[in-house]
């Protein structure tokens, strides 16, 4: 192990990074757990250690469906948020025995805009929906698209570098009237706030255990009944032959029980977690003069703060706030000094866009995280804009 | 939790289906458990949360690499063995402009013989390998088969249901000269026989992390430096561009601590095993008069025994013997009455296949386990057979 990559001893920063992952929580471990210990059979063996196995999955697979509003069997496991996209992306497309096109928007996750891409390049037109400045999507535009009657609309429920909520049901609702299958991107917006496939009216929602407090590795694709989707890795004929490959068990037991508590807590936890982030801008409102919120005031996951700190590059920001950990953007597209896609589709200056930090609450957030945080990134702007403390 | 599948409670049968999945051993879990409780960042971030998570799996990956005999840069960690396969086969062909063809074998698992068929279905000429009366694919039909040029070989290391070694680097040997590339699934023999890239002579090849004591839900890729792929999911660029999605960093690390533990004691362990599957086979023949060894004698994975019950189903065996825990076929086959396939393609009776049982032995497997699993399943024999006890 180098050194740079030594385990954090000591304090631990504070974690405001829920956008990039959870932890696993203590009762989603509990539920893994018999699963990497003595039962660890495999769901598809018709002995016990199979049968308990088995009964794990659904058990789970009925966990999921009811956090969404949907039946077991509307429910396929994947390895994550990824393989959910790809999933629900090519294999609607390849069903289709001509293909056929896509209407998407600017902002999307590359887990979603790589396959549009990637089926372009196959002969699918794909049709981008700008955003407008708060990051929302524009239904007009989106009805206009629909009239070149795309097969696939995907568009992503909730943004995850802003937060801000796309208005899923309205673009939905125009899209069935024409035919087109409705896929959203979930990854974000799944035990943050209500979703309902029924009310959002989608035929495909993709489901990333990591931002759950689920463990990474394990995801989950809604497929309505009747609508036609290949499997894009073949093999063995798992998860009604759309996933092969043996059930990762412990980890869609976590996810099962990590949908359980979303659906007993969500309500409660999203509404401490709000007033909490709403704290946070304003102390860093007082202490940051011209700090800027990118997304929606409202319309926001309401665990999820991206604000700019004017003058100051985000990366170097996060580097002085030694006690902070959270992202100058989406932790994917980290590592270059590019701003981020989706705060230029959003119209942010370049230099703004440059200054912007994620911060993103969740469960393990506490008042006392958000004042020292709080205080700690004011510091390092201060400390950068040679601005004496007052 | 239905009663079918409620956990096994009490004496638990003998596990004798090793090969259908392992457990966790409790190392690799300890190996697990920090990335599923404190250390539970994102791998892309920048932060220490994110950079302790990089660095475990930068040491998985190296250890992954220590086992297979290649450079940490040539492992790509998948979500399992089929993902592997796939990334393999389409992958590599759809990294050539004109795509190609393939040769392999009849007897591979689902998840490579699906995505040959799905290369056959977008014009790829696929040739299948027979095998011998021991599951043996003949090298002289590899060599002509290679006369036609395949772009990609791919033959499985060992069988799955029976152990059957092949002579991967007999025939890689001869597909590298017509210039063809070389897969190996490996699923079934990393961690059971010693397994070298450069020994075998391979360009890629699969490893299954839940065959070897990691847990479900995780696997690795071994791509030679310089071999052209392209990714069959795609997102974001982890893994070099070749495997989108949050790297699932507790199994990776719990898939680097099985592959240091098979290092370590591989060849104590096989000796071990393979005395006592020897033993069992003993114990069986001379309560089974007739008793049928399937696969080969001696080029055979140490832990695996497959064996025809002569005159009964391996079904109504298996349910008569309920101190067993074993498999009809592989796991991925079961719930029908087909004869498995493999036997089929070496020759083996429709009613010999049908009563064959595959018994694989492992870590876990004492010789107190063979006593009673051997006692058990002669027991469970005559009962069908209606012979009495001798």
């Amino acid at each position: 192990m180098n050194t740079l990559a030594a385990p954090v001893t000591g304090t631990r920063p504070i974690y405001l990074d829920y956008n990039a992952t959870t932890p696993v929580l203590p009762e989603v471990l509990d539920a893994m757990l018999p699963f990497l210990g003595e039962r660890f059979g495999n769901p598809s063996s018709l002995h016990p250690y199979g049968r308990e196995a088995r009964s794990a999955v659904e058990q789970a697979r009925v966990e999921v469906a009811l956090l969404l509003g949907c039946s077991p069997e509307e429910i396929i496991f994947t390895s994550g948020g990824t393989e959910s996209n790809n999933l629900a992306i090519l294999g609607s497309i390849r069903a289709t025995a001509c293909g056929g096109d896509v209407l998407t928007s600017v902002i999307e996750h590359p887990a979603v805009s790589r396959p549009c891409e990637l089926l372009e390049g196959r002969g699918s037109v794909v049709t981008r929906l700008g955003v407008d400045e708060l990051g929302v999507v524009d239904v007009e535009e989106a009805r206009k698209a629909l009239d070149h009657l795309p097969l696939l609309l995907t568009v992503m429920h909730a943004n995850n570098e802003t937060g801000t909520i796309q208005p899923i049901r309205e673009i939905a609702d125009v899209a069935r009237e024409r035919g087109a299958l409705v896929h959203t991107d979930a990854a974000q917006s799944v035990g943050k706030v209500p979703v309902d496939v029924d009310d959002l009216g989608v035929d495909l929602l993709s489901v990333a255990g990591h931002k759950l407090y689920a463990p990474k590795g394990v995801g989950a694709l809604y497929v309505r009944r009747g609508v036609p989707l290949r499997p894009v890795l073949v093999g063995a004929g798992h998860e009604r032959g759309l996933r092969p490959g043996t059930e990762n068990v412990a980890s869609i037991a976590g996810l099962g029980a990590a949908c359980a508590l979303a659906r007993n807590t969500l309500q409660a936890e999203s509404t401490r977690v709000m007033v909490l982030r709403d704290r946070l801008w304003n102390v860093l409102s007082e202490g940051v003069p011209g700090l800027k919120l990118n997304g929606h005031p409202l319309r926001r996951l309401p665990n999820t703060l991206n604000v700019v700190f004017p003058g100051v590059r985000s990366s170097r920001l996060l580097e002085t706030a030694v006690g902070v950990a959270a992202s100058g953007g989406s932790a994917c597209h980290e590592g270059g000094e590019t701003p981020s896609p989706v705060l230029t589709a959003m119209g942010v200056a370049r230099v703004d866009a440059l200054g912007a930090v994620r911060l993103s609450l969740g469960r393990g957030t506490t008042e006392v995280d958000v004042a020292v945080a709080a205080e700690a990134l004011v510091a390092a702007w201060r400390v950068l804009k040679g601005t004496p403390a007052s």
